[in-house]
């Protein structure tokens, strides 16, 4: 990949913004030291790193318009940052831009548990919002794998979903209102502690938006009220697409548990020697979870398991109580960790209709023998939120570009079958030349005219989400005089 | 009220329309008759008229683009309509203007039981989806009163609920994909039968955009699986507060029930004349419906019972039967009806916090004195979405002005209470002037801007969902060239 290079303007222009900044930050909220800028020169997805010009900490509303009224002035380019767990580059700095990472703006602003919200700062941790609203049985449902890193900011960047998304929707579905910082310094107050106001519903399009249109630094969050109980079932399978026949009937069926989780035999195996779960040596494992009521609990179970009948499973393990349970999930939750453990590997991220299931496993299948990596299946399968695997050795010589190329196959192939490139990690830089696998040219303009508005001088997160040529281009324009 | 009034110009155009659009529409699809465009001068809100220049029934979104295309080219402004049920206005022509009504379009292109959607042209009913689907018992959710006539077209417009919107959300929450046609003709397609795709999700601007942003022509929507049963309770209370603060409590404890209807006394002594549904004459009523299989409703009625008792309701009665739950339903079902036959009414909708109720019921019974007009309230309770009816007498001179003001703070009041002008009806024109107690004129510039790029020479439903003087001036300034 071609990252962009700094130029000349870049270093006479950073002594001037530096002078700038520094009249609207504290001291310790401004990184100008080569030496420690170096600590944002990624995020989660290692492979691809650029040291920023500058890293800024903003500590208020305030302090993130202030920052960006005077990069916007300075024609300097911002890289909006939460926590730096992006799996697809969503944080990547370019070589002339100003990270702005909002991780210490993490205060809870306001509970309100009669009308099931909460307001906080956006670089408050995912895990932590359900921190502060627990002791009152309440929690906030979307529960990425990062949860405990991840910022909400990232989280309404990306419209992260998670294990449990499957019943509680991703993060659009629990995002009531955001105060969003445009960037020429402008704050605008989208929706709010309320359903849907009149006029335009900006709020759906700011979740998701890759920090292509502003820095969200307040957001308003549904909590709802924690179940009065949970229980997995585990099931095996010898058939990886009998097992995704098995998910599609269940969904089909009107049942809807809280996760429905897939492994396959390489990702078992992995997680077995690494977590010890117990789990069988099978080709496909679903882990199902649903909640309630005992008697809805066991009502639910007893559905599933006669669907679950029907396709003859190898292994069906209910959990009669909490450590069971926890085993159930122990080699889930290990999953990722199993493989980084024994491999280098690509996390992918598409999204299929659940009835493509049992075809794109196979296909999958088909094309690892064709590419010469192996891939192993682990994914949100309920809704159709794939998560393969491609193993590759970054020690090999051209490993890691037939990994690429593969991986962009399986992308290509999620289209095809009617989903779509990306189910919770965004586009990121990682995706933006698949975009047109997407979209037609026609609807990509679509997005990019909002872009425009939003960000006339494309200064916001460059380089991200739409291929690169149609970024520069968008860049090469002069601007109408306003 | 003031019109836009025809001007000069409008009739010169309207030979050289006709002559163009005959070349696109089949000869009935055209309607130029002043005495047949009649038909289309008004919606549901009929105290709003004013007939078109012309209508037109295109057949498809080849025929819609052709509509559009001719319309941008010749400056002509163009009134999406679909059944005409909007009761803020949404369908009300201009004189200078087009009415697109997409009623002939209502066929369905797909249902795809394994992937729980279907996908139908907009000019389809509400019911008739459910109807295309219910032999595989499917249904689909959003069910707006006016189910039996109201199209897919005006429930994406106006993001349209129901009275069971407290379990399955409004239609943005069952919308998955539309073919959206713009202003000059362009067709895009955004979102479909997958989880939100990469890039800008503009999906949920389009719901709910009134017709500002382009006519939806076709639209991709979720179908789930009819629960296994369902059950209604009445519960009466000897005060309205008391009612408000029991609705609170239920949702508070996280009891989700698919709706919970409420109706004060005014409203149910009009229903009982009507509807002789054996209702108890009490201060407050509340409908509570809750779902799933025999356990999880007793266990759901159970625990509403149990919040139900600590506010000594006056009478709580179960359905034991089918019967008995269509005797439950019949009166708030008839309701409207049921006040249209008594009194002239306007019916409000604005929503509040669900924990504002008490405060908020006990203000416009202040406010009601203070204007000398009644109010019956009947609501989605659950949810927040208050439909107070304000009752008044059109032959009295004076008094629909009065109701007009009343109206108004009432929607300020829930404004003011943290809720909004509206949550299902939309803005139309009847609301257009009261966006500005909604928004700051920074957020709702950010609309503004939305629109413009749609819809750069503002032709699209005009005079509507923004104040008029901001559309006026809109529409005043110079185009840039392109």
């Amino acid at each position: 990949m071609q990252m962009p290079q700094p130029d000349a303007s870049v270093l006479a222009r950073k002594d001037r913004l530096v002078a700038r900044l520094s009249q609207v930050l504290a001291p310790d909220a401004l990184i100008h030291d080569p030496a420690e800028t170096r600590a944002y020169e990624c995020d989660a997805l290692t492979a691809y790193k650029c040291a920023p010009m500058l890293a800024v900490l903003p500590r208020s509303t305030r302090e993130v318009a202030d920052v960006l009224r005077i990069c916007h002035e300075e024609g300097v380019p911002v890289v909006p940052r939460g926590s730096g767990t992006s799996l697809a580059g969503g944080a990547l700095p370019t070589a002339d831009s100003v990270i702005l990472g909002v991780a210490r703006m993490n205060a809870v602003l306001e509970t309100d548990f009669d009308n099931r919200i909460i307001r906080v700062q956006t670089g408050r941790t995912n895990l932590s919002v359900t921190g502060a609203v627990e002791e009152e049985d309440f929690f906030y449902a979307p529960d990425p794998s990062s949860q405990l890193a991840c910022a909400i900011a990232g989280n309404i960047g990306m419209n992260s979903g998670g294990a449990h998304c499957l019943k509680y929707g991703v993060t659009t579905n629990n995002l009531m209102g955001v105060t969003l910082v445009l960037m020429d310094g402008t704050v605008l107050e989208i929706g709010g502690a309320h359903l849907d106001a009149g006029g335009l519903d900006l709020l759906g399009v700011i979740c998701g938006s890759e920090g292509q249109l502003g820095v969200v630094t307040e957001a308003t969050l549904r909590i709802l009220r924690k179940p009065e109980g949970a229980r997995p079932v585990l099931m095996g399978f010898d058939d990886s697409e009998v097992a995704g026949a098995c998910v599609s009937d269940i969904i089909k069926a009107g049942v809807l548990p809280v996760a429905i989780e897939f492994m396959d035999r390489p990702c078992i195996r992995a997680t077995e020697a690494f977590a010890h779960a117990g789990y069988p040596d099978c080709e496909a494992l679903l882990i199902i979870e649903v909640e309630g009521s005992d008697p809805e609990i066991a009502h639910q179970l007893t559905l599933i398991k006669e669907i679950a009948a029907r396709h003859d499973p190898v292994e069906f393990r209910e959990a009669a109580d909490a450590d069971e349970a926890g085993r159930i999930w122990l080699g889930r939750k290990s999953a990722f960790g199993a493989m980084g453990q024994i491999n280098d590997y690509m996390c992918l991220d598409g999204t299929i209709p659940v009835s493509s299931l049992p075809m794109v496993l196979r296909r999958i299948g088909e094309m690892s023998k064709d590419f010469g990596l192996d891939v192993a299946n682990v994914f949100h399968a309920g809704d159709g939120n794939m998560h393969p695997l491609i193993l590759f050795d970054a020690n090999k010589p051209g490993d890691l570009e037939t990994c690429e190329a593969f991986g962009a196959e399986i992308l290509k192939l999620c289209v095809e079958a009617g989903g779509c490139l990306t189910g919770e990690h965004g586009v990121g830089v990682e995706k933006r030349d698949l975009m047109l696998h997407q979209y037609d040219p026609v609807d990509l303009e679509a997005q990019l005219t909002v872009k425009d508005v939003f960000d006339p001088a494309w200064l916001l997160n460059p380089a991200k989400v739409f291929p690169l040529q149609v970024t520069e281009a968008r860049r090469a324009r002069p601007l109408a005089a306003e």
